[in-house]
């Protein structure tokens, strides 16, 4: 197999511009297609904005390549000469299937098409593909150049060798991969966020804390925990002694007890309003840019100690 | 009111050593209490252990001061002169209401007492007191000595005088206090952990991932953010221009629709042991000291980082 040195980005909206800046920092050629006009200055805007990061990071080394960077209003044009592609475009499976169509038309049956999908299935949207075995879902976190992690998830028709050409091209570019053995809703990171989330919105619906008080919880509690290990690491390191089988043991009971407990809100329309008034108080007159910036430099920071951490060990 | 400088904890396990090394930390004075025979050996060795982390935060200077560090076999000798009373016993009902008996026996009316307990609810503990209205629960996060998050929750009959004292000890002693407005099962932060636990049980349950894997997944996707930003302003950001309003009109569906999805797993005895067997399989030989190590070092070092960042800004 021929190293991959092309890539079609499908869809340049926040996720699309994101593994475009990644893809040439690690010095691939990209050629990022969408229908909206005026995407071009949008997408060359976000590249500049995201280099220094990938710089500081190792991901990426000098000025900004721009002469790897192509842009084109037609799926085809996008995917000529490309030798894997990441498509970007809405969450809505019917326009889905027609990009999968678009873009099986212009590459060959062996290039491997990757979703970024974050809510749909890998196994609906290859249903009616002309080449489903090198369909998968590859579904990164928000800021796709920050944010390590890459879900890797086949539909019941992806092949064996699609996935290890995709999980190469990933480690390639310095994702952390987590392969699914298959496809289910949220995939995982989402399922667990989203797990949380829902309690979340109980504890607030429920007027126990304020959701300025969630995020502070979070933020200085578990949170700074999670950034450094799992929740699985974490309880065997609650366990004491005996570890996660101490915990499992003696507080199994406790934690079954707390799941009995769990809400299940219904997200209705007064409560989405109550969630909105309270996030707006949160935010304390803090702008969405700047809030970014915080979180992107925090992010940076955040790697990079954890680099230093991880090298130090013996 | 007249400042405390005195306190005494109650029970010398985990929290109980790590909350008395916080407290000389900070100026006070504090007998430690338990009736473990060589407790006082081994919280010395933990106080020494947690003493340079402490000074890297700025929560401690020059050396320990073992001169305001006292042991106690008695609650009763443990209380004598103390200003405030940091409860850290076993979290069974009727053994934490034998303890604040003698807890009440050995301090004034206006002393106020706080229970670290994770599982129990402030009302019950409360209900036979003679004095209710001192008592709240303060939980820690584990280490209570570097996460600074302490949730600070009335029972049904605890005042408000005591529950503003609480907060202006935390407080001076650097945590990061969020107060409920009532007593739920769990607190908030647990709740929320026990929520992501519970997704995470079911995912490894159904053969999706490994626990290593959903513990990857945190540690290199949401975890990173939450460590910076809590949930709901990590949805804010989610939802591009339009902030947490465009996301709870536009993507609150898909959020409503993972929830349907996700899962809530029996903890069969069955189930347990295969968590126990993929936690062993996920620790790949790291022994608990070195892992707990470098799990205590990522906290200061992340503590810090957070301070620059905040520092930072305008």
């Amino acid at each position: 197999m021929t190293e991959i040195e092309r890539v079609a980005v499908i869809g340049a909206g926040l996720i699309g511009q994101s593994w475009a800046a990644l893809f040439l920092g690690r010095g691939l050629s990209v050629t990022l297609q969408d229908v909206a006009p005026g995407f071009e200055d949008a997408a060359r805007t976000a590249v500049a904005r995201a280099w220094p990061d990938l710089v500081d990071l190792g991901l990426a080394t000098g000025a900004v390549p721009w002469e790897r960077l192509n842009f084109a209003g037609e799926i085809a044009t996008a995917c000529n000469g490309a030798g894997f592609v990441q498509e970007c475009g809405p969450d809505r499976i019917e326009v889905k299937r027609a990009i999968m169509a678009g873009i099986e038309a212009g590459v060959g049956p062996q290039v491997v098409i990757a979703s970024s999908t974050s809510s749909l299935l890998a196994s609906e949207i290859q249903a009616v593909a002309a080449h489903p075995e090198r369909i998968v879902v590859a579904h990164p976190f928000n800021p796709p150049h920050l944010v390590p992690l890459v879900e890797l998830v086949p539909g019941r028709r992806t092949g064996a060798a699609a996935m290890a050409v995709a999980r190469g091209f990933y480690e390639r570019l310095g994702r952390e991969v987590v392969e699914l053995k298959r496809d289910v809703v949220g995939h995982v990171a989402n399922r667990l966020t989203s797990a949380l989330f829902r309690e979340a919105v109980h504890i607030v619906a429920e007027g126990i804390v304020s959701a300025a008080d969630v995020d502070r919880a979070v933020r200085h509690g578990p949170g700074l925990r999670w950034a450094l290990m799992g929740p699985y690491l974490t309880y065997h390191l609650g366990g004491g002694a005996g570890g996660f089988r101490h915990y499992m043991e003696h507080l199994g009971p406790t934690q079954a007890a707390r799941w009995a407990e769990l809400g299940a809100p219904e997200l209705t329309p007064e409560l989405a309003q109550r969630l909105i008034a309270e996030v707006d108080a949160a935010l304390e007159g803090q702008d969405d840019d700047s809030l970014r910036a915080r979180r992107d430099a925090g992010l940076v920071a955040l790697l990079q100690l954890r680099r230093a951490l991880d090298e130090g060990q013996p």
